[in-house]
């Protein structure tokens, strides 16, 4: 685990609760989703929407997801996440993150991540990239 | 109105009510976008993600929308929609949807989209292009 | 149009945009939603979760909503957002929004909703009850 | 894992796409929630919205869910889902979910869920009751 952690705080929506009041568990994938970008921004100062061409690749994409619901999260809660690098291979890393509610851990996250670079060659048209070294340096500090 | 219509039935998902238990607002513009593809796939017998190629444009994007809600949509309701073009004008046109539930109109939908080509010369990248005559044809069958 | 204004900014994120990479239409009807009961809650104090039963009503459903998009949205625009009452009527009121990307008004949204008691008489199990004054004076100051 | 599959079909829409063209990670947990309901409703011949009062429970909540994306899934892509019970515990479940696009494995999803029946002694209003042995063994035929 990287020691950069990105934080942030937000309260839920009506509009993310389903019948049963409480975040429909798709949404947390989409917490997982922005909490990523936010992290990348936070540690290289890069903003999201510039990552692709600052580095030169076509982005950042999925190859696995996952959470693990420990307690309902409700409409209006006000939200504590922390998000971080689990770890960095070659050209993959895990992002772990943490939501609290009132000081409970509620929700666990992980992501698995490509640093995915254009290729032409592949059907896909992109090709799995080795993480600069700066970057994952900018995570530990 | 042109005379083609498209019909489909679908049943409302749980991810897509609130805590009411009654279909979120916005979901419904999820339905009238969904519609207006597959009305353009019926009529024109392109499937939408070749629309933009075969017509050398790059979408059809909206430029106004709007819902009238007359009675509550639940989770488990089955839902009967049926859309049309209300009007083609030069370079855009609206489109009519209208959502029943056991028989009572239940939503009424509109949009208005623009037939839009690539236009280097713009900041949006776009301009509005002429309704191939063709394409008007095919609504009026 | 009353005086009171909610104002909020936010930052447009990746899963709200579509592959044409601005944000799709129906996202819209979300921060138009969010952005109401935010306003309720800075003109009223009383936070979203404890709207209903502060005021013993089942909600402020919402009967038509509507947006005009002028300009498009697109992943990491940074919005300005403000919304107003519209109108107070007897028992339905109208909220306006506007979102601006760098000071340019890029989409106008309205959407007119009722103040909604419980009535078991009815097969909706709700019907209009009169707004009342001093909720409509706190949006007057 | 259990003999009894629930299969349907589907079609990417626009609106479930992200700037990169393919399905935003988020949806897919969309469409595993929808599989699950409809395969109780296949397996036990109750709809969704009939679940929890049929068996005198509050519903199945999730108590984690995880999915590996393969394949890039895009817009107007037909997708083949098929979905299945993993193990039936005393009180909780898990459900495995595979999209194929073309024949294809594209995305594999998990879920675990709780049978939950509603506990007033609970700060959360629920806990875990027994899974009736009809309801396992209608997933064995």
């Amino acid at each position: 685990m990287t020691s950069f952690i990105h934080r942030m705080q937000f309260t839920i929506e009506w509009g993310q609760c389903d019948p049963a009041g409480i975040v429909f568990n798709a949404r947390f994938f989409t917490f997982f989703d922005t909490s990523t970008w936010l992290l990348f921004k936070a540690a290289l100062g890069v903003p999201p929407e510039k990552l692709a061409p600052t580095f030169d690749i076509i982005g950042i994409p999925l190859v696995g997801a996952g959470a693990r619901y420990m307690k309902a999260v409700r409409f209006g809660d006000q939200v504590d996440m922390e998000s971080n690098i689990g770890e960095f291979r070659r050209s993959s890393f895990s992002v772990q993150h943490r939501l609290f509610v009132k000081g409970e851990l509620a929700v666990e996250g992980d992501e698995t991540r490509v640093w995915a670079g254009r290729d032409a060659t592949k059907p896909s048209g992109m090709s799995a990239r080795p993480i600069p070294a700066d970057v994952i340096a900018r995570f530990n500090t």
